[in-house]
């Protein structure tokens, strides 16, 4: 059985994924409960990304996200209004959790990069920050 | 916004998940609804399987499933217990679904292959039919 591996709330930060592997390959499996983890409400995938080319660069006022890479290479930089990071998604057993009022940018996307997207929320243009003046104004009053 | 791609209780079968494009890129979507697609409990990938390996070769009592390929190829053997069908996943926008009593078995994984599935019940030994004989006995009651 898996551990729960995250928690509502936590800061953004990457985790490891339970996973098992025998003589039949590698099996990474993680468990979406209601009170330490969303159950997602929306998934997709990002593949064929041309190189040079830079995706996300907005935040959400309710929507959490997974980000996962099962396939290849993405930078993904992340800003919670005070503090800033970069994360390499390179391997299929770690999952990026990013809670409401992240900034998060995908970018150098390797030509085989397929990137998952779990989201706690249903889409809604409303729930999307686009400007990041207003980004940082929200995160300096909250913090 | 995605249609919805699945029906619960329906017979196994090969999905088109809603994709979006731009010069960014790739997005196939859809979205979990608890009266026309199941919630998922649990998800796991599958990647790493060596030439030759065979998975799956079980059915089950509740869960229903749906699986995805992420990256590479993987064929999967889908039987519920009257007919019997092959189905080649390789592609990000489609999905395979698996209802309850499908029996199923994932093989010919290619070396980049990476297999998405999505359950709808939290991991359960006693949910699992590992015994072909008994499979086709079951279905043959039920049909």
């Amino acid at each position: 059985m898996s551990k729960i591996i995250f928690q509502l709330n936590k800061r953004f930060g990457l985790e490891e994924i339970k996973t098992s592997s025998d003589d039949r390959g590698y099996l990474s499996k993680f468990q979406f409960d209601n009170h330490q983890f969303f159950t997602p409400k929306e998934f997709f995938l990002v593949y064929g990304v041309p190189e040079g080319q830079i995706r996300g660069q907005h935040a959400h006022h309710n929507c959490h996200q997974i980000l996962i890479s099962a396939s290849g290479s993405v930078n993904v930089d992340v800003d919670d209004g005070s503090q800033k990071e970069q994360f390499t998604l390179n391997r299929q057993d770690f999952a990026l959790y990013l809670p409401p009022y992240t900034w998060a940018s995908q970018s150098r996307f390797s030509k085989d990069a397929v990137l998952l997207v779990f989201c706690s929320e249903y889409y809604d243009p409303a729930d999307y920050i686009k400007n990041y003046n207003e980004f940082k104004e929200i995160t300096s009053l909250a913090n």
